[in-house]
């Protein structure tokens, strides 16, 4: 595994932390400003400000717990995509856990500093059938 | 538009009007061996061969409209990735249509030989609902 790819899966391990953490600063610095979240059924989220206003009412009245398996790697110089295997329990403060998996396809960007940060990501997870 | 664009541009329009006329041997031309397709709720399809059985029967029992707007194409050497919004119509031989639409982000590849494939795909349409 070169130093890219070894980058590149800190990044997302240290997602999966501070969205467990709620620290919303920390998950902020791991994106571009331009960045895109897709996702079904609404419309394209762009940029940091877009998210932030989002994901703060959400980690302030939730637990957030994230599990990942990264399937794939491809670096292509200073862009690299990366696809997944995703697990989100997002429990409320009163209630009971919702579990959402499904498949995630991410490109990220080397920044000039050499930190890598996410740049567009497509989220595919769906509520699981409760058994 | 540089000449990588134009040719990804090409190729995604070459994809509607295959699907359009239903020529699987076409499609199946315009991926990568090796592509996958992600999309919510399925586990991800792995390779050509897995692709070409599950279109095989459908183009043959349905028509399929598609049409999309690439919203972002970004290329850096021999790889790309670019994001849409699609609509896709499928039309039974006997029965009513059914409309999805939603965004797509797809990583394309140039092969040795010049010609961009369609390599990974993030599919998150969803079906419409009748106004």
């Amino acid at each position: 595994m070169n130093d890219d790819e070894q980058a590149i899966r800190e990044l997302v391990a240290t997602w999966h932390r501070a969205t467990a953490a709620g620290d919303l600063q920390r998950i902020l610095s791991l994106m571009a400003e331009d960045v895109v979240f897709l996702t079904p059924g609404r419309p394209p989220m762009r940029g940091k400000e877009a998210f932030a206003a989002g994901l703060r009412t959400l980690i302030q009245t939730h637990r957030i717990e994230s599990t990942g398996t990264i399937k794939e790697i491809h670096v292509a110089g200073d862009w690299a995509y990366f696809w997944a295997q995703l697990s989100v329990t997002t429990t409320p403060l009163n209630g009971p856990p919702t579990r959402r998996t499904g498949p995630t396809l991410t490109i990220v960007r080397k920044q000039a500093d050499g930190v890598w940060v996410l740049a567009r990501d497509a989220n595919m997870l769906t509520a699981e059938t409760p058994a």
